[in-house]
């Protein structure tokens, strides 16, 4: 992208498409955080006990991965399909929109995900929406790190899903994004949490009105994903590059 | 699409076509209803007692995931795959049918349910045909708005899955719709219920003989399936709306 | 398909082609039967007792939707990819296929099946293979019936996931029919034991030496398929049918 | 390919763009193992004691599904997508990539598998790192039978994934080798372990210090890897194969 001077920059942020993507990304934000969040209230409300078990994580993971998929399909063509504060900082930063933009992507997130866990905690009455903690025996450093590596893993997945240099695999970009989201989560959702999306863990800590561990799902997912921005831009798949003989030019695989 | 008189629109409503989508969404609700309220009964059958875990709850989802993805995708080309009353409903208020098509599809949507769960009921024996009920502690007004809000959801995702401007991303619409639809019901199966489709809730109320808080899965349902297409069709990417700049005009998502 | 004379017929089936059509249905049927019969081994050992919970059926059904969708993938080009001897016959009535080469194909399944099922044998040592069953309480007459509708559901998938005027839904065909599979498993396992497919059932018999319901396995499936071929093909979307003005000419859905 | 001198062979290996596939193939890598392992972990630490059940299965096969979709996909362009030794040695024996390429990609998959397991062990403090084992009652050989049979079936769909004659279903290779690698976890994680991938197997080998077995998990998958690149190559798809005349030249199934 062309640099452009702050005002023309602020008049892109403020045209109607860009009015509409703000929409698109409150919406589908709203039902990632809607289905994420009360999937976990859900899988609490059904054990017995506080006890967590592989198959509520699962549940969990598996909402994600779902909800993930459908929201960033949803909003593909009219804001790019974000849905996660930490992709528009990675895009942000890889110049791919523009920093005004990239601030009203923001605010269109967190209010989304403050609504979604207000309608889940006011309908479901008796429930708190839980908050993404982590593990008690790890540092609060650690869990940045694996949430950092999380991200990373995230926004490489955009950045390849959103790849026009795809050709043939760029049809179900959004639908691996789920997935590398649901994988994520089932390895790390006992150990950080498992946010990777600072949006979700702000609104249910807003809702629920307890702020703990807030910097661990901010620092580690906001520098994991500038940095997979730049290596993927940059190191492993430059403008200029060619793609390697052996690979088919209309991106099949392997063979 | 041009308004038309009333005897126009019923001609359009019988001809052959449309005769063949009426079945087209008579198959394919069937095996839905079958396969949702199958699983339930499955769940139930394999469940010790009364009691329901995650694992119940993910496998019902899971069914629904996989039941919508796939018989949406078998009526796609013949009836545009809505199997759901609410869907439907959308369309017609979009515009998208004519209402003597849209009550057609009720009629082929009711009585594929009905069949489904009477075929479960016979060919199980002792089982009963579970129905859908809300928690003990939620309000019916509470239940009716979150199934109107999964039903927005659900729609939505029909609108964009089927939106021509999506470029290859249309593909795997289907499958995007099917996945919104597990993740609609793994957040609030244990509230709600999770039914999203008025169908589903009508024909194993009548199966079952009991039509406790029927209206909460009908007023919500319609009422959020109307906004969506609204929203989705004038405000969040009208007809006249160019694709913003930062996003490929193919549909390719992020960068 | 032009009739032709039972040498011409003949003729065909040993063609090199045709060769390589039987060994890629039986590699695929291969895979699916060891991916299934195993699933349901592992699941059975993972268990204390043999006791079955939901998390056991959800564990088969997506070994089913999983293994089908990648086998039906691998041998799509080269054969089809049947990966079912319903399936076959339900090609063969709708005379996609020639009688020669259903039967064929249909050896090719059958060694297949009971070479995955002797193999999970010989190397799991102590673990018996287990066999389709139906649930106390249901009847083979009714247990037919399940078969039979799962089967027609299941072809019904693979007729419109082969049909090229499904436009870009075209590409994701076998991750549909795998999606179909898995949701009527979930659906119908406790209760008909879900096989769908004959080749699952008698390899697994074969090697288990207990034939208990074969008929069960065989007799509904094999009508469910030939009755979902012939609806698909002359009825829901003829040859010569014009697809309706409200759907879009490229398949897309809904809108 | 054709044949090329070892030095242009090496020259071919430290050209930028294969330097790229190496780190393509490092950060792929690296995500995968960390989902596959990290998952183990998890579901570990969620289980009260050392007993597993079919959700414990159920999570790890997912997420291995999940997490080889995603990362195959984020490495088909620059790479090719291996992520896996085994695949590496499959192409390389199939002529699809050099020897010299081939030592490279697998020394990055190593480090990568190695660096994942160690980001884990550290972070999550108090946690060991799960290392593959085989079922007490099973031999070592029929355990390398049993993954060799497995990496058969998983290198068959990576190039069934990426035949350039898939038509519309080249879209989807990726996602339909993911599945393929979840559907035999399913089937074999409690007997042979279900690595399926020697780096998998070597990595968390090396960070727990205990290389039991390893020999399963490098013989077999890397002779069924070969063989399966081989069938594939000559026998059942061969350059020179004409599609037969019942598949429709545009790689739709069945009818």
């Amino acid at each position: 992208m062309a640099p452009a001077s702050l005002t023309s920059r602020f008049k892109q942020s403020v045209t109607p498409d860009a009015l509409r993507a703000y929409l698109a990304e409150f919406i589908s934000t709203f039902f990632y955080v809607f289905a994420v969040v009360g999937s976990a209230m859900a899988s609490r409300k059904l054990m017995s006990e506080s006890a967590t078990d592989p198959s509520s994580l699962l549940l969990v993971a598996i909402a994600n991965a779902f909800a993930l998929s459908s929201t960033v399909y949803m909003a593909a063509n009219v804001s790019g399909g974000h849905v996660n504060p930490a992709v528009t900082f990675g895009m942000a930063v890889g110049g791919h929109i523009s920093v005004s933009t990239a601030l009203c992507y923001w605010i269109s997130q967190m209010l989304a995900s403050v609504m979604a866990c207000l309608v889940l905690k006011v309908t479901t009455v008796s429930q708190d929406v839980p908050i993404y903690t982590i593990a008690s025996e790890m540092t609060g450093f650690g869990a940045s790190i694996v949430e950092g590596v999380l991200a990373f893993g995230l926004v490489y997945a955009v950045y390849a899903g959103g790849d026009p240099r795809n050709g043939p695999l760029k049809g179900i970009g959004p639908v691996v994004i789920g997935l590398m989201a649901g994988a994520m989560v089932l390895a790390a959702g006992p150990f950080s949490g498992g946010s990777i999306n600072p949006a979700l863990a702000f609104g249910s800590a807003v809702v629920a009105g307890r702020f703990k561990n807030q910097a661990v799902y901010w620092v580690g997912p906001l520098i994991g994903a500038a940095v997979a921005g730049l290596v993927y831009d940059n190191v492993v798949f430059p403008v200029q590059a060619s793609v390697p003989g052996r690979v088919n030019s209309d991106g099949t695989i392997g063979v």
